[in-house]
Formats: structure tokens, sequence, C-alpha cells
């Protein structure tokens, strides 16, 4: 490849989105259930493209999550299909005026929302994200540039195609959805170079791909490494509904970023209140790791070390430190976490202010499980994803994030004096 | 240097940044009029500093504008006291709530606005932005991590010197305003690497500082490159309004990025309104650079080339191009605009909102000039500087754009099913 095949297919992509760009809302609805009818009419060919997918892997010896995240059946291809139905039904966030005020000289100033441009997303095995991602963005009317992985390849190419056709369908160009030629590391470094063509780089997928992306991207990248979640239950907190938090926290979905990594409690109620924790987590098979204070009171606990709490364990495992108040606890927040998601169980009035008010976190909760923290549970609608970079987004990306705001000023003659 | 002591910098920025987010807007005002006061008590010292920088520019050969740049004289220091209190007199941005909704399980989100966290500022010459930058970062409960230019190193000393104690004469730490030891290059590479100690990097300069910035850095950068500003003169323009609009965005401040580099005409009246507007423009000296149509209309004009099309002049110079009609004028502006600021002069209400809508740069505007395009002009109060980076801020920015939103959630118990 050279950069040159890069600048040709950036340039292609920028010429879409400003076609993209001034189309109407419903033209970009029509699309996305163009997608959703084509995507169910070559449902078998797109599980027999999976299959060469899966082959692949199966002879590299690919097992387990690994394999099944690769994997397209029926009930996969449906929530694809069930996606793009539900974009359609989200707000659409252009053309948005925000703000109007008027300037003592008459001038009306005031911002728009429109859309970022192209954005480059950088995923790995699964391919649905193809069809998500490409939802998200041209609802928001932007380019997507896709670059899945090498597993994924034959889906990923099948499903590309079955997309642009459906874009093409409603007489939108096709190039609204790009992708690069290849899934060799030489076109990622190229995409990452591309600053004139793309707006925003969107990496997902694991740690090791998103600081790959992060120290060679000259674009703006929107991203988070990993989600230390934790929670700080108080010396006032409702101990039945702590429990219930923690468990649900840590068991309901332990591989995923917004599970509790840490459990901080207050050193007042834990004699008491940790063993009851214990007793309902370790039921559903968690590992506890203490600090010595919390040994004392459960010695049975391995001791928890500085790795465990800088961990993102995404498992049944848990660190556990007790502390002496909330100054404490955000001091540990602030040191260990990962400014994604966490939360206060307290009824004490000013604690929870003070949390809510200090804690730096893309999420803080008061009383509720780190689990909520998504964008389809906070009300964004479908997510592209979530960003601890807190420039421009911060929290659960939704389809708003997709969006820039320019000025518009109206005016009716007026000059600077 | 060495990485590990931008680190130590680094930690002691971001410790600063925690006690500064948590500090009332009362004592961050406070911190701002102490800094004015300590100024107006210090000026004798600065100015003797100042001098000591403009010897050096005159042992170096420096002249003109490059050298008024330098120079801070009663009337900046006045400027600079009087920018610190009128940041005093802007809304405090932090802590602000914004879009509660309740959720169909009760918990309650929302977004509240908090400090960025730490700024990177890099410039060149100007003394001032040293005091204007800090005043903005402070108030808005940001670190802000300075690097001036070489040229100003005894100026910028000594007003760094005076800000951190009169932050210390408030009880706020000192080290909300931090600087590198030195101006060498190898210190701002390793700022612009510093990616966990920094959240920002706004480099204010000329666009070859802007480039080197924007290749090196890890951390994300807010900048424009250039500002090639386009006003499209409509056939239902009024003609007595396009004229001065035009003389006001030429002249009035040719060597700033909201000033007017290229005017587009509809060719219905440009053969009777050309002559009209050249004839104003030669008066205060603007040389005009046309393309082969305009020539015919005024054959005295240089020809424009690509090159005329693309440049930022910043001097008493403007490219004129006949098109023929609203489509060809934001083609053009597509092609070779900066997405900086652009304005139509019309009286037809599709073609205003169709440019409105359809031009994607940063300031959008009908029937006026483009030297409205900033942050004072258009009500934003104080501003930092202008993104032309679509992501985070886009235009003019102020107060706000030094902020993030985080999400907050509360709840009464809830857990995910």
């Amino acid at each position: 490849m050279s950069y040159e095949q890069m600048e040709a297919l950036g340039r292609r992509g920028r010429a879409a989105s400003r076609a993209l760009a001034k189309t109407p809302g419903r033209i970009r609805d029509a699309a996305l259930l163009a997608m959703a009818d084509a995507l169910a009419a070559r449902r078998e060919a797109i599980k027999a493209a999976n299959a060469l997918d899966l082959a692949d892997a199966d002879a590299r010896g690919v097992t387990g999550a690994m394999r099944d995240r690769l994997k397209l059946d029926d009930a996969r291809i449906d929530a694809m299909i069930a996606g793009l139905r539900e974009v359609v039904a989200l707000p659409d966030p252009v053309g948005e005026v925000l703000g109007e005020r008027v300037r003592p000289n008459g001038l009306r100033v005031a911002q728009m929302r429109m859309p970022l441009g192209v954005i480059g997303i950088i995923y790995e095995a699964r391919p649905n994200v193809t069809v998500d991602a490409a939802a998200l963005c041209i609802k928001s009317g932007n380019v997507a540039f896709l670059r899945g992985g090498s597993e994924a390849k034959h889906s990923n190419a099948l499903l590309i195609e079955i997309l642009r056709a459906a874009l093409e369908g409603v007489g939108l160009p096709g190039d609204a959805l790009m992708s690069l030629p290849s899934t060799d590391r030489a076109w990622i470094e190229a995409l990452l170079q591309a600053e004139p063509w793309i707006d925003v780089i969107i990496p997902r997928g694991g740690e090791s791909l998103i600081r790959f992306v992060t120290a060679r991207s000259r674009i703006p990248v929107i991203k988070h490494y990993k989600g230390v979640c934790h929670i700080f239950i108080d010396a006032t907190a409702d101990w039945d509904k702590a429990i219930e938090i923690c468990h649900n926290a840590k068991v309901q979905r332990p591989g995923v970023c917004n599970a509790m990594e840490t459990l901080l409690i207050h050193e007042a109620i834990a004699p008491e209140l940790l063993p009851m924790i214990a007793e309902r987590l370790s039921a559903d098979g968690v590992e506890l790791r203490g600090c010595p204070a919390a040994r004392e009171i459960l010695p049975s606990m391995a001791e928890a070390t500085e790795e465990d709490y800088h961990a993102e364990y995404l498992d049944l495992i848990l660190a556990v430190r007790i502390v002496a108040d909330l100054d404490e606890a955000m001091d540990h927040i602030a040191t260990y976490g990962s400014d994604h998601t966490e939360s206060i169980l307290s009824e004490d009035y000013s604690n929870v202010q003070r949390f809510l008010e200090e804690v730096r976190s893309a999420v803080v909760m008061a009383n509720a499980s780190t689990r909520f923290s998504d964008g389809g549970q906070m009300g964004l609608g479908a997510e592209i994803g979530i960003s601890t970079t807190r420039l421009h987004a911060y929290g659960p990306m939704g389809l708003e994030d997709l969006t820039c705001k320019k000025y518009i000023v109206k005016g009716t003659g007026q000059t600077r004096g």
C-alpha cells in the first residue's frame, strides 16, 4: 500500500460526507431500513461468509470466548437487524439549533448541530460492530470509515458490500460506508495519519489495540483504556441495598467494563457488613482480595497488592479495601481509578453530594449499580462507545456525540467598529 | 531533561488540579483579583524584565511586528489587569447541571460541568498570553501548564512568579499555574508525550508551530491552522451593505485570522458591483487578484492562482472569484476553505438558509462581517482560542469549552436486571 492509495480513499469518504451531511433525516432513516431488509434477505450468504472466518479460527486453534465473538448465527443477525430499526427510531441530532442569543448590535448568534464528518472506527473480532457502527454514523450524517479485525474479514467484507448496496438503493453514495482494502497493520497506520480525511478515530477493543491506536494517531482519538469501577459503601449506607448492588455490579456480567472491580467500605460498618457481602458474593464464586484491615475481618481472604487495585479483572475477582472516610475513598479512586464509573452507597446527603461533585470520572453514581453505566440504560439510545478522554465526549457516547456544533450568526448588514 | 522530570511536574499539576476542581468559584475569582492587584503592584519589575527580552530581540535584529508582540508597556499591563477583572465578571461554568431526566426505573441521569483538568498552552512571543490563559484556566477550575516562547522568557518567568504568589496568597496551590523549566524544544516534546498528566493541548501561534505540535502530540490538540475566510455575495445582496461589509472584513484589521481572504461574487451582479467594491478597497490600498472572469471586468487586476485561493494573506490582498451560483460558491469554500468563518450576503431566504445549513465551517454567517468571528463579539466573554478541529470545540472557545460534562446518576438502590 502507499499513502496515495489512502489519500484516494480519504477523498472519496470526504466527498460522500458532503453529500450525506445535506441529506434529510428521512433519507438517512430509509437507508437504515434498507440495510435491515438487505441483511434479512442475505442471511444465508452472511452465515456462509462467517463460516469461512470460523473455519480460519478453528485452523488457528481459536476457542471459547474468542471464537464466540466471531460468530454470526441467526440470533445475532436478528439482533443486528433489530439494532438498525432501533436506531431509526432515535431522534435525528443533525440541524438542532441551540442557545440563540441576540447581541447588542442585533446579531443573532446560535449553534447548530452538524455531523462530525468522517469517523474512523477500528475494531476487533465482532463482525456485528460493522453494522452497529455504520447505523449510528449514517443516522447522524457521518461517513463511517471501518477497519475490522482480520479474524472477521470474510464476514465484514460481505456485510459492507450489502450495506453499501443498500445505501445506493436509496440514492445515497455507497462511499458513505468506507473500509480499508486490507487488514494489514500498514493500512491502519496510514488511516491514523490521514488527518485531512478523517475527523475522529474511535477504537473499540482490548487495551493493547487502543494503546496502539492512541500512540500512532495524528487524528483525535476518543477512547477508554479500561474500566476499573469502584463502589464506596459509606457508614450510613442501607445494608440490604448495598449487598444487592454489590452483587449486581460484580456478578451480573463480570466481563464488561462497567462491572465493579474494587469495593471500598467504611471502617465503621466493615466488621459487620463485609462478611455479609462476602457471603453473598462467594455463593456465586467471587474471589475476594483484601487490604490488611479487611483480612483481619475475613482472614481467609488473599492479600490485595498494588496491582490488584489497578486491575480490571473482567472476572469473578474483587479487590476490597477498608477506608476511614469519604476522603480516603475519593483519594483511592483518584489514585487507582480509570475515570470510568464509580458509585457511592450512602444515606448521608452531604457525602453523596460531595462524591457526585468531586469525583471526576465519566459517570458518577449514588445508590445504584455501576452496571447502569451504559448508553442504553442511561437513555442515550444506542451507544458507539464509552469515552474517558474528557475531550468532546465523556461517558457513554450516543448520536449527539457524533455531531459537533458550529456557530451560525445572522445579521442585517453589521460591520465591526 | 529527562521524562522523569516531566513526570514529576505532571504529578504536581495533577495534584493541584484536584484541589482546584473542588474550590468554590468565589475563591477562584479572588485569585484572579489578587493576580490583577499583584500585576499592578509589580508594574516596574515587569517592565524591567520585559526590557531584557527586548534587548535580546534587538541583539538578534528583531524589528517591526515581531518586536512589537514582545513588548509590555503600561497600556499592555493595564490591558492584562483589565482582562483579569473581566474574566472575574463572567459566570462560573463549573458545576452547572444539564438535562436531568428520569429513567423508567427511577434513576435520575444528568450531566454536570467540571473542569477539564490540566490544560497545556504552547504559545509564542506575546507575554500577555501568559496572563490571559492563566485567567481563563483558573476561572474554569483548570490548571494551566504554560510553555511560552523563548523570546519572552524573562517576562514570562516573572509574570508566572507573580501569578503563582497571588494564587498562594488566597490559599490555592501555586501549582495551579505550572510552566516548563526551560524553553528548549526537548521540553515541548516531553510535554506533548505527558498523556497521563495533561488533558488537552492548545497551541497559539503561527501555522508552523501548530503543525509541529499536532504532529508530535499524544495528547488531544485543539487548534486552528489558519483562517481562509470567504464572503459570498449572492445575486440578491443589498449592494450598500455588501460594499461596507467587504471593506470591514478586509481592511479593518487585515492581519488576523477572521479577516476575509477570498471574495466570491455572483456573476449576475459582478459586472456592476465588483468595480464599486474594488474602488472602495483600492482607496485603502487593497490589492485584488482575480479569476479570468473577474479580470474581464477589471483588467488591471493580477491573475489569481490556485495558491491565492489557499492563501491566508493576513495582509491587504484579496482573491476574487466570480461564481455562477450558490452551489459553485459552496464548492469553492469546501475545496479551499479552512473551516474557520464564511459569510453569505444575500436577501434570498432559501439561499441564506442553505448556506447556514450546508457550509461546515466553525462560524457561518449571513449579512455580517467575518470580523465578528470572535468570542468577545459573539458573547462568549474572553476567548482562549479558536478551534477548527471539530472535536470538543468548534469556533471561538470560551470558558465552557474549558470544561467537560460528566454524567451523574442518582438512584435509590437500583440494580440491573
